[in-house]
């Protein structure tokens, strides 16, 4: 049997299926037998516990899982959600009641918030499932930990157990829930473990059962015919074989360049985007330090030193950043109105900057600052640009600052429509397919019932695209990719075909991907594109690329 | 001093100020000194007051202005806002502070919900406001009734209000508040009235200020000079004379036919768009059936009634029905998920028809039976069609039913950059300029603070237009437009140099329509659309037609 899903990069796994325990049973609604005042006591005392394993558990864990794990810590002890189990413990419930309606309460206020919030919901309900455990003096849902490798089949992963998670033991996680921007989803690409998120019926599947996991095709078998597990064996022998190839600069067959770049999220993962062939940075995004500061904006003090240690770790190359993109699904309680019908629609991006434009001009003040301590070549770009106007307004403003290279994203099809216009104004163009491919197509990113829409080989977005492309031929200028489309190898030979001059990602992708550019010259590229974008479909787009494709590749 | 808001269509009026008086002081919080049983009665006999005079207000009124009373008159005997208002009295409260709350926390709620609901949350207040009064034994606060024609200055205009407006006495509407799907605007279309929405600072005019209101410009002008008076005045004077002009059928000067043809809402309007000289309906909008159906969809008997009703007023003409639009602002507890994030990236139009197929199949056999009976030419198309698959499901399904012509809407970018394909499978297109615009900028045309993205002169959206246009010239079939734009006399004759073969329009906007395309031929409506196209936005496009078109004009 076959069940479908989405697949995070590109990995393939053959093993047996172990499925994470069920939660602890709901706490019976009786009153306490002991008095209110005991029961807040020992609430509080196994919600101190909880917190402080998981802050060690953080510690262990590091990089991206420390920072999700101190999150849950926190949650763990905050004070408005103790107050609500002490109003619950005054009525007369037991803690593990008590605590159970509070974090459901709050968990359900976070799940109605949608999109990246929503998706943390689940983080709330493993805190809470700890903290009962911890009174009830039982061990804690989590990871099984057999002897055997094993794919693991779970609702949705909580961070505190994909940092602890064994790698090699977990030849793959599946889970039924979560989207691409899930933390199964953010973590897996991180630890480049082979993953399978939103996979309809999951559960379904026993204990135990052989299965192929595979994230290229979006699938995950079960029982498998002998031929089908060699034929997954021997892709992912090619796999551990590329991921061992001597690191190149990116390149077509014909020697090209094709500048392969990383996209991150903080300065973390720096050093690890180098050491797997990072030529620069496509796309650094600037959230996490708003995010991070509460309710008012980081001083520029502030923000320098953050972008002086990025910008350290990537002397003489390309370091992209994106001035902040709050908004839609990642709203800033001083920016955005979180009373918006449509957030993906609403005041986001650069107009939210603009409306409150003393913060705009203290990021770029920052940025200017940062590179005039250190060695990388800033470029700046902002995202959520749809007129030519905004475009004027921005490059300037930058300009003013004097940060040299100022350019926008191009996420909505007006800009994309008006790609020749834009170049005139702007040093370069960066295509976030992710957005870009919402709006064309008029669907949710991140909601699962419009999500067959939200398919970057559309011919439509890739039509867009190209003319982005041309215009940037034309007016020599540079046209980058940093949405998740330059990750798929065989799509990002076709971003080539269009018109894209480098290629920026997650850098667990970026082997598969030099791999893959190799493997054509340009005008395979451009003939690749021209195939795509006559289908009628994302689907036969796909099929007919993957066709063509293999009569073409020089091996 | 000049004031910007949003014109309901091309009216322009001279006159003096008259502001809206201000709503009734919040009444006391202090404990009643009846007792609860006698507050409650107050409020319930108060509360039957109001309700009868709205409804006799409803039946004097006529037309869309008596649904909306009768609506309102429900509201003021709604049986849960009663149980509201009992709970304050019970409470020791007043009546009048009773009924303030038990509104306000309803109107709140309908705040929230946003779109064409949030917006209907003036009516509440004026209710409340009614209901208050009667209480207090005062006047309702409403509208002034000067002896001397006035422009009348309000927050936002409820129901009961608009409806008994004097037409002889009201020269213009102009509201601080409210959006081009207000109760204002929605009357005003209706009523022919001058008006303007949303018009930023409008309630600082003092009263008895000179002004000029231009709808076309959408602009308000207080005191000013007496060249800009005598401009204005000749420009109502040219109105008055297209108004009274003969009915011809729509043409361009060189004789080429552009059938004009009406937006309606429901069969209502059918005899006077007919009088104003409609051609036939380009978008029937079919949503009042479903919204008053409550929580299911109507019967396949009702719905058959209502489409004979309206197939039977247009006789011999093309009447374009469009299948249940139901979500984003228009949602239906039957049809749509009210957790979605982004409703206007949702599950909307075909999507949820197609996830609830009885309803679309329920619908085309009405439509069918309706057309067997009846004289008209009947069409169909599917709302938020965003791909080719999509294309052809709904148009094999329609003519599966026996509908021999069936089209889609072109709201999406997605399905005007393929529409040569979409042609293959449709037998026409018409294009939904409001949803094109709002998707093509990636702006909610429902949120004012993005508002000045909603613009389809911009050159994005132009050049989709002419895409369709190209690609159903090229297959030989009808290409139409049912989106605001179309009434936009100057634009309507760029959108037929894009390609357009039918303007549709809410039908007040016809005569103008009319009068602009007989002033132009093809080649001249060919080079003001690639003006359009070239130009960088929005305004420079208005810009440079409204220039060029002053020497092409043959008048």
């Amino acid at each position: 049997m076959e069940f479908t899903g989405t697949g995070i990069g590109q990995g393939v796994a053959v093993g047996t299926t172990v499925r994470m325990p069920d939660p602890l049973p709901e706490p019976h609604t009786a009153s306490s037998t002991r008095t209110p005042a005991e029961e807040a006591e020992r609430a509080g005392t196994s919600m101190s516990a909880v917190a402080r394993d998981l802050e060690e558990r953080g510690e262990k864990a590091g990089g991206t899982a420390s920072d999700v794990l101190e999150a849950q810590a926190m949650m763990a002890e905050d004070p408005s959600l103790m107050q609500l189990v002490m109003q619950a413990t005054d009525a007369g419930k037991t803690a593990e009641r008590a605590v159970y309606e509070a974090f459901a309460s709050f968990r359900d206020q976070l799940a109605a918030m949608g999109g990246y919030l929503g998706e943390r919901a689940a983080d709330l309900d493993d805190v809470s499932q700890r903290v009962i455990a911890h009174l009830s003096g039982v061990a804690a849902p989590g990871v099984p930990q057999p002897d055997e490798p094993f794919v693991l089949l779970a609702r949705d992963l909580a961070p505190a157990d994909t940092a602890l998670l064994d790698l090699d033991k977990v030849l793959a996680l599946v889970t039924s829930d979560g989207g691409p921007t899930s933390h199964t989803a953010i973590l897996a690409r991180e630890k480049s473990i082979v993953a399978m998120v939103g996979t309809a019926n999951a559960l379904t599947i026993d204990d135990g059962t052989a299965v192929i996991v595979d994230a290229a095709a979006g699938t995950v078998t079960t029982d498998p015919s002998a031929d089908a597990v060699a034929d997954a064996r021997a892709r992912i022998a090619e796999r551990e074989q590329t991921a061992s190839a001597p690191v190149t600069p990116g390149a077509l067959a014909d020697g090209t360049p094709i500048p392969l770049l990383a996209n991150l999220g903080s300065g973390d993962g720096a050093a690890h985007a180098v050491e797997l062939g990072a030529e620069g940075v496509g796309l650094f995004r600037t959230e996490f330090l708003f995010l991070d500061a509460g309710d008012t904006a980081p001083s520029v003090d502030e923000q320098t030193e953050h972008y002086v240690r990025v910008l350290s770790a990537f002397a003489g190359k390309k370091v992209t950043v994106r001035v902040l993109d709050a908004g839609a699904d990642k709203p800033l309680p001083f920016l955005n109105d979180a009373d918006e019908q449509n957030p993906a629609l609403g005041l986001r991006g650069l107009r939210a900057l603009r409306a409150r434009e003393g913060i705009l001009r203290d990021q770029l003040a920052a940025l200017a600052a940062a590179d005039a301590q250190t060695e990388a070549d800033l470029w700046v770009m902002a995202p959520m640009v749809s007129t030519v106007e905004e475009t004027e307004y921005f490059v300037d403003l930058a300009h003013e600052f004097g940060l040299k290279t100022a350019g926008i994203m191009v996420e909505v099809p007006s800009i994309a429509l008006l790609a020749k216009r834009a170049f005139a104004a702007s040093d370069f163009a960066s295509i976030g397919t992710n957005d870009l491919t919402q709006y064309t197509l008029a669907a949710d990113r991140l909601l699962g019932t419009v999500a067959s829409f939200q398919d970057p080989w559309h011919p439509a977005v890739l039509q867009l695209i190209g003319a982005v492309g041309q215009a940037g031929a034309e007016a020599g200028k540079p046209v980058g990719i940093c949405g998740e489309a330059a990750a798929d190898p065989l799509l990002a030979v076709v971003l080539v075909g269009l018109g894209a001059t480098t290629l920026s990602m997650s850098p667990s992708a970026l082997a598969d991907v030099r791999l893959s550019l190799a493997r054509f010259d340009g005008d395979a590229a451009q003939h690749l594109a021209q195939i795509a974008c006559d289908a009628a479909d994302a689907a036969s787009a796909r099929a007919a690329v993957t066709d063509a494709a293999s009569s073409l590749q020089k091996d």
